[in-house]
């Protein structure tokens, strides 16, 4: 079912997932804070990505690498030469347009897909003119030449404000995983193939950042290097496309909203000799959320060709045979990643007694509240308290004793804890609560002692 | 004992802890890079912290605001105003300095301990004139005027670099928490008191960093803003300074490495009413690690003068009085936290038998893996790494099949892990295992199928 985008983005506003950033201050464009529930979701989301592409995976490590990087890491990458954006100016109201996505908003709305993304300046400006596009602010047709515009935030570290301490914000963690490829490897005494695994934030300027989280300028990214044998990347390629579909799926993402986008040939970057885009199906469209690229040899040639460094590979297994290692990058942004779970799990129910509930169906691993613990009566609240307290030790656990216990189900609901454990008269005999199933509303009758291993299963992935 | 700080450095650097920040190009002055096992010990570390400062605790919960905010913030806080260093340089060999640390330094090596730091600029000027202060670098004396200069690192949002765009890297987090004061307390249905945690990197532009990872300009945070009923803060401050020193004891810290520093009349902020120093006995002497102020409702105040927004709290507990909330800020240093568990760790330790080996005693909590599975033989790697991947789905752990088992244990040793477990040919009948304890050396036989519950107790605080 398609989902409206303005629902959700209200909803987790509204119940805490996510804010406006700076809103007391009317924001700043673009930014957004993650709220106490939203922080909880995100976390949950980086753990798990942690855990099977880290901590279980028997190849690879971690890493995190510094933000501010020396500037020639930008050169060798290309960055500082070719990330660039085609940017435009209308001369009647000063709007700022990318040239690319203008032609192809135009063409959209006129039911053709096309993609401008690569072509020369020259051309798109001619089709701007051959299609009497015009500015969607003001909807005159005057503007300027399109000119280059680099997406990297610069600042100066140190004192003075020259060209010999300007350094820029990473677009990508990618780079800082490759320049350290020589000392893990070393220290780590790793074997081909291996991979490295990193968290971290990363900034772009971009020039139309939106659809909420989707792409923001500034973002988090969840990068992993794969370095294999040349002739096996094909292979690898496969594996973690597989894998990292696996792994959506095995988190509760809807299968029919999962697909997988080969590049076209045009589309391919140079040095890539297969990227496959996993795709998902935001309430705005198909938008990209993983992609998967096969890179060859590119950037550590590059960055030894930049650093003078030797980045082969001594194959101690195959006669001491020496290459640099070719490279699998699946590459996930964490921002968009928390939108496709955010927009999957919200759902606005109708009930066989046609009443509404909203419900946000996370699976138990990724949900903020693992569990919330009600006392039926305040007079409870120091018993159900206890309860809180003890299965806080190993999980999220909201704690509420405020309004009807409908009313407290419905806000769960609503923020999408999976159950809900209610203290009442009985468990102080008994020592059993009642437990609530989000999905189904079911209640079942539990032993407290049951409670941890209960949870424990529920949330493991 | 005291540590030698070059040993440590070298020996995390060498060992996977830590590397310089893109080191591959020279390097760029005073940014580190976490290597796979640092990564792993700021991530125990940072977990840590969340579990005892918001999952666990009945008053707090989490955030996760962004690094770019709008500039208003800034003059609100003050760090617009006022957050610079009073910069001075040598005019004969362009060397520059921090006035105040040059002072310092200097009464420092004749013995004497005097704060220059919030002196006004004309009596530091002074003191360096009167007392003949040289430049440490030449030997001139001959400088230019104190300067201020802003801390925070400035860059440009959007495509024009004009003074509307321009913007700044967050100094600290918690202005990002004040901001969200109202959304979290609204969203969340917070009574007072309550706390709202965050971790996330800021940046200070400082002129003298330094100390390896102790102080550097680019760094993580770790800060909680609790908010209370004034007149009850200074039990609060008290209750999280005492919260606070006990979370870095439970996770092994030496009790003699900490000790508590209540700040003096003269370096208290105008608006703290009381501000503790948690220290830690680094290599290079006693250092800052975490700082406990009480800010009464200086932030919240500045905030709404300057947005216009209302921060008072409804006390419906008390007869809906109307108050601005008093604050108590831990705020911690992941980096610098990080460091004094490496230093607290080390320990060149000389055997009964006259060798030597190096250990790092890390709490198994907070130690980059939790064990090391090793097959006694190679004919054994089938079986070990089945032990391996079934323990990996709960623990970091790692494989090790080269060298001596000696040898194993002394790599291990190296980087902290507290159980090594060896697979032998025994144990294909028997199931059992040998675990091996990193400080007592002892090697007991243990049961594959207790080894969970083992390392699950173990790593738990």
């Amino acid at each position: 079912m398609a989902k409206n985008m303005e629902e959700v983005v209200n909803h987790v506003k509204h119940r805490g997932f996510v804010f406006q950033g700076s809103e007391i201050y009317g924001g700043l464009a673009n930014t957004w804070d993650y709220g106490p529930l939203g922080v909880e979701l995100k976390k949950n989301l980086k753990d798990a990505w942690w855990k099977k592409f880290v901590q279980e995976s028997p190849y690879n490590v971690g890493l995190d690498a510094s933000i501010l990087m020396n500037p020639k890491t930008w050169e060798a990458s290309g960055h500082l030469g070719n990330f660039n954006d085609p940017m435009m100016d209308c001369k009647e109201c000063k709007a700022r347009h990318r040239a690319d996505k203008l032609i192809e908003n135009y063409f959209e709305s006129k039911g053709e897909e096309i993609v401008v993304d690569g072509l020369p300046f020259e051309e798109m400006q001619k089709m701007i003119e051959e299609n009497d596009i015009e500015c969607t602010e003001c909807g005159a047709k005057n503007f300027t030449d399109i000119r280059q515009f680099n997406l990297m935030f610069k600042t100066y570290q140190g004192v003075t404000e020259d060209s010999t301490d300007e350094i820029y914000l990473r677009p990508e963690t990618a780079q800082g995983i490759f320049v350290n490829f020589k000392n893990v490897q070393r220290s780590m005494r790793k074997k081909l193939p291996f991979g490295i695994g990193q968290i971290g934030k990363s900034f772009r300027n971009e020039i139309t950042p939106g659809n909420f989280i989707f792409r923001t300028r500034e973002f988090e990214q969840m990068e992993m290097e794969f370095f294999c044998k040349p002739g096996t990347e094909k292979e690898w390629h496969q594996y973690w496309l597989d894998f990292c579909h696996n792994w959506l799926l095995s988190l509760g993402l809807s299968e029919e909203n999962v697909r997988r986008r080969d590049h076209t040939d045009d589309e391919l970057s140079h040095y890539s000799n297969a990227t496959t885009d996993l795709e998902y199906h935001f309430p705005f469209g198909w938008g990209e959320l993983w992609g998967v690229a096969s890179r060859t040899d590119y950037d550590l040639t590059q960055h030894a060709e930049h650093s003078g460094e030797d980045f082969q590979y001594i194959d101690q297994e195959n006669n001491n045979e020496r290459y640099i290692p070719y490279v699998i990058e699946p590459a996930l942004g964490v921002d968009r990643l928390v939108l496709s779970f955010l927009s999957d799990a919200y759902e606005e129910e109708e009930l066989e007694d046609g009443s509404k509930r909203t419900v946000m169906h996370f699976h138990p691993a990724v949900a903020p509240f693992k569990a919330a613990v009600f006392p039926l009566s305040k007079k409870l609240s120091d018993e159900a308290k206890e309860v809180y307290q003890e299965l806080a030790k190993d999980f999220m656990i909201d704690y509420d004793e405020s309004g009807s216990i409908g009313k407290r189900y419905r806000r769960h609901d609503e923020i999408g804890t999976p159950y809900c454990i209610t203290f009442d008269f009985d468990s102080r005999d008994d020592q059993q609560v009642t437990v609530r199933n989000r999905d189904t509303m079911e209640q079942t009758r539990m032993s407290i002692s049951e409670l941890k291993d209960f949870l424990s299963e529920k949330v493991s992935y």
